[in-house]
């Protein structure tokens, strides 16, 4: 799923604005492309710092790939099947 | 967004299964594209209600694309943003 030495950002239980920092930070520092990835619940918030991110502070960025997962979590000995994630972005050509 | 007289499932507030089975009855209903469309913290579920129709329902069913997107709610006099999903399903060819 991820290309090698991909910047990614896993989003958890952080508030959005940290994670869109996160990425941010990974494209000023060169990247040219960051994954976000999410699992379960946090999977609405990856796309809120997505929207957020395309709203306020990077207008062209550019949605190269969504992608969705199922993930089998062993949990006590017990398998439980999990949703994820992927969203590639791109920056902006200039 | 959507084509016109596109089938689309709403996910809300109901049990996964309820949306699984509304896409399900498009399918057998004859159409070879269900749209499946949620807001705000509702987006994980879309993906579950996705994940469980892949894993134990079609196996070969075709995610032919995912977008996000923002929308500007009104509620009482404020507006808010909501993040939103747009998951277009095609039934596997035969």
């Amino acid at each position: 799923m991820e290309s090698e030495g991909q910047p990614a950002v896993l989003v958890g239980k952080k508030p959005v604005m940290n994670y869109v920092v996160a990425v941010l930070t990974f494209f000023n520092q060169g990247a040219n492309s960051v994954a976000i990835r999410a699992r379960g619940s946090a999977i609405s918030k990856a796309v809120d710092v997505v929207e957020l991110l395309r709203r306020a502070f990077m207008k062209d960025l550019n949605v190269k790939n969504i992608s969705i997962d199922t993930e089998v979590l062993e949990r006590e000995g017990r398998k439980s099947n999990v949703s994820t994630i992927e969203i590639m972005l791109e920056k902006p050509k200039t």
